[in-house]
């Protein structure tokens, strides 16, 4: 328990491109709303900058050993995008810093929560985050030059842990609906087990419906204005996560609007859903990057830790100053505000509230 | 060419649930549209009745023997949807019998298009048909109880023939720009090497515009109504093209809306996008089945195999019937027209065209 500790330590990790900026901004609110704590010494901000791509780069390793180590000695992190190499970059191939972290820190279950009060859609997904096809991350094998194989994986207790949580938090927030996603009609041997899995846990809580569906259709429905509002929770393997809340976060806004939370047994990490956008910092437009997700990382952050107040007025400005008033907007364009004008407007609509 | 043959055979398979009368509605509209054809006996309409569940389930084969001697003795396949054996079902564990035909007809090309003219949207998918997560079908590895892997496979050729497919179709019909989508930041054996593949087929077609996303952002960029028009053609591994194929088809009313021609070398095979709907048969409401996806499979059918004044006839009057006049629509409900009522409309639609 969070609010038993002498002292929360929040990491933040400001990663690359728009990253420092906008997780900075979100650190920035945050210590606002936890002024009291920081000062009576309950919770301490500490910087971790050797997130970087030129640092990782210069390491050879995703994450190196004295980052990992920094991280380690926190308790929850704030994480700002990091850019993942790809081929024909100018990086040498390394891991995703995010991806290497969820394994690292074991945090298997990736939180992504979409809300469209208006539409009637409010879904919360439960992502597996360390296993599927990001076990075994850049070790796929080049056979020979004509063929090249990739695997992915279940395991039992990666899918009952990630299985329990989401029923859990249906339980715990009177969610009617639990849908698993997965393709087993053709991924049989790793999608038929989660789904198995799944719904065997499905079992223990009889109250709620479970109901399951293939991927495929899945990113359809979604789509349909008249089905998708009957979605509540979602549990699914780390890919079709990936995919599917990419395209959820669109209703919403697009993935600058949304944070996630990556849970573990020891650890937490909170992040953006979207990229280090490096191409906003090379044409000098990075002081109008856009912080929200970072500051929906905050909300889930601070909920996570017990600061439950404190999220649930940061979520009210956040849904004001992006949906109701509509008035500000971090576009990089001359008629956007900054990344700091809009921090400076959440914190005086808080004020408001 | 299909039009020097002596005889043209479309061999005709109605699959399950829905599929016979889908099926028929379609092979009764294209078969009075080359009715002086027939006639002439330069077409054939062959009647494959052996690919229903119940006789696949008896010879404990996705396509029994037989079957596949009758489907390779005609040119061209207009196939309906068939039931896929679920675990947990009645049925026993045998593949998909769409997926088992694409192997054994060499099928490596999905061409799936969506058309939303209103809204700029014209969008062409090649899915890679015969590899990536489908290559080893049902036999992924229950390692032991506690772990269960699958495989992905990425070959040179595979790869290399549907980034040409997809290349020469924007070249023939001017198209500015190629997507090609995959994961290889995560998956990076087989989506590396797909990727890397079509880059290099792309520098042969200078004209073409290639562009590259991950799957995640791209189901993602679809909904972008700013965005999305500037898509054109895509090419990707086979999971994404099935994934991504379904929620685009939603833009164009569902996947009741789409049809999918299946390309090979030496076969093809046109089919509905969607399921075979078996709780409209166990209801009785079949005969409320909407052909529409069958119809448009048919419309890939006649321009393949060359008839193209006729696709393009039942192409203008599907568009008038499904979206210009909305007056039928086959729902199932009291209020929808039957398949039958609805194949009657596209016929008098062409003859008044
Ligand atoms: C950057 C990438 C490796 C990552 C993922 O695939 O998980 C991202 O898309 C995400 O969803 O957090
Ligand atoms: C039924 C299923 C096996 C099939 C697939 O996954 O390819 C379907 O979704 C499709 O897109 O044709």
């Amino acid at each position: 328990d969070y609010q038993n500790l002498d002292k929360l330590i929040i990491g933040v990790c400001g990663g690359d491109g728009i990253g420092p900026r906008i997780t900075h901004e979100a650190e920035r609110v945050v210590s606002w709303l936890l002024a009291d704590k920081v000062r009576a010494g309950k919770v301490e901000f500490r910087e971790i900058d050797g997130l970087t791509i030129e640092n990782r780069v210069a390491h050879k390793k995703a994450i190196p050993d004295d980052v990992l180590a920094e991280l380690k000695a926190c308790h929850v992190i704030l994480k700002g995008p990091t850019t993942t190499p790809r081929k024909g970059d100018k990086w040498p191939n390394i891991e995703s810093a995010n991806v290497a972290m969820r394994k690292e820190l074991d945090l298997f279950a990736n939180v992504r929560p979409v809300k469209v009060p208006e539409q009637g859609i409010d879904w919360t997904f439960f992502r597996e985050n360390t296993e599927g096809a990001y076990t075994l991350g850049s070790s796929g094998l080049a056979a020979d030059d004509d063929l090249s194989v990739d695997f992915t994986v279940t395991t039992t207790q990666g899918t009952e842990r990630i299985a329990r949580l989401a029923y859990d938090f249906a339980r715990k927030n009177g969610k009617e609906r639990v849908s698993i996603i997965t393709k087993a009609n053709v991924v049989k041997a790793t999608d038929g087990k989660f789904l198995e899995l799944c719904q065997n846990i499905g079992k223990e809580y009889p109250e709620i419906i479970t109901d399951d569906w293939y991927i495929d259709i899945t990113t359809a429905k979604l789509i349909d204005e008249k089905r998708r509002r009957d979605f509540k929770v979602f549990v699914l393997p780390n890919l079709y996560g990936d995919i599917i809340t990419d395209e959820a976060a669109e209703f919403q806004g697009g993935v600058g609007t949304a944070g996630s939370a990556n849970l573990g047994k020891r650890y937490a990490m909170f992040e953006a859903i979207h990229g280090s956008a490096p191409r906003m910092v090379d044409e000098g437009r990075d002081i109008y990057a856009d912080p929200c997700s970072m500051l929906r990382a905050a909300v889930l952050m601070l909920s996570h830790v017990g600061y439950q107040q404190e999220a649930d007025k940061l979520e009210r400005a956040l849904d004001i100053c992006m949906y109701e008033e509509h008035k500000m907007q971090c576009t990089g364009r001359d008629t956007g505000c900054t990344c700091q004008q809009f921090g400076d407007y959440v914190m005086e609509t808080i004020q408001k509230l």
